[in-house]
């Protein structure tokens, strides 16, 4: 028998003893032995420290996310031996598409998330620059910049391909090495996909480690800059958010807990509605997908009184469809839970479920099986209940399968209540197509929420349904969820990055963060900024042009070239009359105009366009006979990886002939590499 | 003798027993008597829950920032009163202004803050719609709403005006109501702080409520919304961290600890350098201030090997020169510990301290005192020691007091390697004017510390020194320093808000966001949207206009007229061999100009001034003969509380005759409220 290896510290590690056996979820055969013994836990995140982290930060937030495309590429062409693994938990093909491709899906979107939103570089500047002194030779800047620990890891059985990669995507972006100790029932496929990604031999030594079996003393060995992010019950996340070395050391702890998710109905959603139709589609699709073990599964279905019957009578008639069995049988729409110890968790759990209400569909006992043994293999009907929502067992205790409860409500005051009982919820949905109700529900329940699914006609083809976390959506949910936050784009990396304000001299902040702030120093040389390709330019360099003045010949003339005749520019009497300017002034779009006119550098050179402009303020109005004066200052340079050019961000300063600034912007340029 | 009142559920509650003694930290005198009893804590949750919180929740972003700023003012007229019992604390006047203006000033930035980067709404939209279909009928966007539970502070002694203000601010703007429970041995203070803030009448009942004495069971009754923020020891935090209901209910918990804070000195900074002084000077203040009784000050000075002797005799010199005792009487420079067990407490630090060093100045036991009793007050004589860096009490021990141990280290990466030693710290400091230097450290110590002073000659005069906090910056560290963070400007307020993510259709999410979103209905009615003020206005309300040619003409004529002939507009030969175009193209601010032109409404009206645009991309060329047609549509509208007017932001959508979009932008207008 085949037993699982772990890989720490750069070596895959062979288990000294034999190990517990693990069982395919539909036959029940054993498929591999698992165990940790003879890790080195400690060494384990040691070598993660002084080797894996130092690789990953020479890296910048752009080479991590091309790594990410990469790798994302490779386990595509090797998705066919997952896909083959996964039946084997259970799973139907849609089910290993959720798991497999999904899990794929966040590698591509957070690199490409690392190369439009982040810079190219090792440094991450958060929010603006705070003026600290009047004088301006003392600021503020926000700036994030790596943990020097390891983020670790404790994943649940049911997504062996998703968990450890959505997990491990924000981690690597950011240049924080990652662990990962897979839950046991489903750790052949995590093996397997991790021996797929260091096969691919694109990732730093150091930067991914895999611990199967028990964690061991694991925990014992953290410190401060370490990360723990666990998925799975709310019982074990309060075990390990008290750990005594997470508590010593404030460890952050990220917790997703598996909660008591609502779907509510909209009253409006009577039967014969493209909402009735819909509420009923997702709710049988979210008690079957994975067998209904999924975190983000609708536990709770509000439906208004009046509809309570039609809902109950459409889901069992839609449930009634569903074939269970071997998930290689075609036909099959719903595989087995992971194995027979969960089906007793689900069937306990249904029992006092069952006690505050009765089952409209399905039984906890009995179930057609095809093409498989129903007491080897895991298997379960899906079961649909309906229980008095003034119960505390609907919005208590979770059954983690292909299991739901209908919950009558009364009005949309009444719905918000029962949502709020769930004590915290990783997601819920409203399906409705009366824009009042919605956003009613929307705001009232959003406090206990991470994430709101609103369904209706107009999205239906597009949505990604309830239970489907996205990357580029955050993803946890406070109180019984776990109050833990993952995924989200760019706020996914910023959980494993600290963010430090630094004070000091405009200089000193420039020269932290690499990007030019307001009062630092300036180069004029005798090269005009826009004759250096990338390679020469360097920040703070700068050019001041001017003065042009602005005439009254030329405001007329502009309104009456481009049209805009606005009466401030046009009409003394009126213009007078304006609280902000008391005269005629000149049009914003013609000081950024004839500010243009005075910095560009019109011979073909390595700046290749403007490509857009950022932060336009007009301060101080432009009177009739004003000089302007511009100066540019490159602010913020950017290769690009894989081209060759690159952005640079230019600060523009236009001033009147008093020195008061009439407008300030960031112009963006795209600009050669070379040449 | 008086006795402090607790203020919960709507009143002054006076304690059913005696209580324990409070002393006068200067003469030892008993001030007043302090006790919890009889306080309902669970009802004094409900009450901020269920009375607070909706009070709280009927105003917006901007009516509590202006909330805040009459409460400052109010505060301001009765500084005098806080002043005099601060005294009695120990505090000097100088150590008053910090707590008592401090504390005002957050106030005062909290409210501009709420008012310059919040709406004027109820709901946050945290971050960009994030298109999830390709169709465009299905998109996401993070909102961000107050929880719906109380902000519970759990305070330390040393501010006991500060403390209180700098952590209900962000909370109030929030929209989250604060019990606020001080330390005993300064709650005096705080208890008339409170009745000043109370009689002001400015606030919603039951958005602040205060508890003096013990916490009793007041955690056991915190549920998932609930927040609790604390300030104290490491030790005190892990204790709260772990209790059973914070636990459970994954209640939002942030510790601010006191740290082993370092201040390093860099090695240019040598004997006659502007630096070496001013390290020095804000060495001995850092010691000296508030008797050194901040979780922010220095207590590691990182310096140089060859410079430690130059330093130590500077120290000693200055702090020679500190005059101890009654706050009240001129020419003392530190007044007394907040109590004699504090005095104890320093005491046995400082024999830890002397195992692994010695004492360069002072005594831990001998102190000269200036109009006072030097065993009835809590006095002490400031200690500077310098100890072997590679021990461990230096890193580990903590004398809260007027305690630092100089510590010599021997290049750049060994002086990170000791910051690091600290485990994590509120703040740190550099002090040096070499830029490489200063990069290195401040990169390389980033990750252990909230905040980073650098100081040098250039901001010197106006630094506002290692040890405040300031209410634009976040205030807090990793690890050791608890892990938590607070202030920070927005961040602050962010930490009391729930992050949902909200996915549906276009006009589901500006239903929800209040801000139009691409792909929602629009309104095109037959009046100019420019004609209407913000009292008739509505999101969505749009005008189309078009189309205009852009000729060669044109073009050209923009380049002689404007100054901008740079070689895309003017140079065909060129401009076919530039990568993105492949001809001549029309200026990006030609077309925002004729766009203007195009969506005007020219005569007087309730638009009163376009004052800027922002997030302009310029995403199709313009070639000559290209036909222009803009559509603006309302996005955002934000009245002001205190003008006649208020900001509306409009989103621009420049096509040409294909239907592409050519540029994209916002407008941002002044329009009027009325007319």
């Amino acid at each position: 028998m085949p037993v699982l290896r772990s890989y720490v510290s750069g070596r895959w590690h062979t288990p000294t003893t034999e190990g517990a056996p693990l069982h395919d979820a539909v036959t029940g055969e054993e498929i591999a032995r698992i165990s940790s013994d003879g890790v080195d836990m400690g060494a384990a995140l040691r070598h993660g420290r002084e080797v894996g982290g130092p690789a990953l930060r020479e890296l910048t937030f752009h080479q991590r996310g091309a790594l990410l495309k990469a790798l994302a590429s490779h386990l595509r062409e090797h998705r066919d031996e997952l896909y083959e693994l996964s039946a084997r938990t259970g799973a139907t093909r849609t089910d290993s598409m959720v798991d497999v491709d999904g899990g794929i899906g966040v590698l591509f979107t957070y690199s490409s998330k690392a190369r439009r939103e982040l810079p190219n570089d090792r440094v991450l500047v958060d929010g603006a620059v705070e003026p600290l002194g009047r004088g301006g030779t003392f600021a503020g800047v926000h700036i994030a910049t790596p943990l020097r620990g390891v983020a670790v890891q404790i994943n649940a059985f049911n997504f062996p391909v998703w968990g450890p990669l959505e997990k491990f995507a924000p981690a690597f972006v950011a240049g924080v090495p990652t662990l990962i100790k897979p839950a046991s029932p489903t750790a052949y496929l995590t093996e397997r996909l991790v021996e797929l990604v260091l096969g691919s031999g694109l990732l730093p030594e150091g930067s991914l480690q895999l611990v199967c079996g028990s964690a061991g003393d694991l925990l014992d060995h953290l410190t401060e800059q370490d990360l723990v992010g666990f998925t799975g019950s709310a019982a074990t996340a309060a075990r390990l958010r008290t750990h005594p070395a997470v508590v010593r050391s404030s460890v952050r702890f990220t917790a997703e807990a598996d909660s008591l998710n609502c779907s509510v109905l909209g009253p409006d959603a009577e039967p014969g509605t493209p909402e009735f139709d819909l509420f009923v589609k997702q709710l049988v699709s979210e008690m079957t997908v994975k067998a209904g073990q999924k975190c983000t599964a609708i536990r709770r279905a509000l439906v208004p009184e009046p509809l309570l019957d039609a809902v109950a009578e459409a889901a069992s008639a839609r449930l009634g469809r569903v074939v269970v069995g071997n998930p290689a049988s075609s036909g099959v729409r719903m595989g087995a839970l992971a194995n027979l110890e969960q089906r007793e968790e689900v069937r306990r759990a249904l029992k006092s479920l069952v006690s505050a209400g009765r089952i409209v569909h399905g039984s906890p006992d009995r179930v057609d099986v095809v093409d498989a043994d129903p007491e080897r293999g895991a298997f379960l009907s899906p079961v649909l209940l309906t229980a008095d929502p003034d119960r505390a067992q609907p919005h208590e205790v979770e059954a983690f399968g292909p299991v739901s409860t209908l919950l009558p409500y009364r009005d949309a005051a009444h719905a918000v209540e029962l949502a709020a009982r769930g004590a915290g919820s990783l997601v819920g949905s409203v399906v409705s197509h009366d824009a009042d109700f919605v956003r009613e529900v929307v705001l009232g329940v959003a406090p206990w929420h991470g994430r709101l699914l609103v369904l209706d006609r107009d999205d239906a083809g597009e949505s990604t349904g309830h239970g489907s976390p996205l990357p580029t959506l955050v993803h946890g949910g406070p109180g019984r969820a776990g109050g833990g936050e993952e995924l989200g784009g760019v706020r996914g990396v910023l959980h494993h990055l600290q963010r430090t304000a630094v004070q000091g001299s405009p200089d000193v902040l420039t020269a932290v963060t690499g990007r030019w702030t307001t009062g630092a120093k300036r180069t004029a040389g005798d090269e005009h900024p826009f004759r250096k390709s990338l390679a020469r330019l360097a920040i703070g360099d700068s050019i001041t042009a001017g003065p042009r003045a602005v005439s009254q010949a030329d405001v007329e003339h502009f309104a009456e070239f481009t049209g805009d005749t606005f009466y401030a520019h046009t009409d003394d009497a009126a213009a007078a009359a304006n609280p902000f300017f008391g005269a005629r002034v000149a049009h914003g779009y013609l000081v950024v105009s004839l500010a243009a006119g005075l910095f560009v550098s019109p011979e073909p050179g390595p700046v290749l366009a403007n490509y857009g402009l950022e932060n336009l303020r007009f301060l101080t109005p432009v009177f009739f006979g004003d000089e302007l004066t511009v100066t540019l200052t490159a602010k913020q340079i950017t290769p690009r990886e894989d081209q060759e050019y690159g952005e640079v961000r230019w600060d523009a300063d236009v001033v009147n002939q008093k020195g008061e600034s009439v407008a300030k912007y960031d112009v963006l340029t795209l600009v050669a590499k070379e040449g």
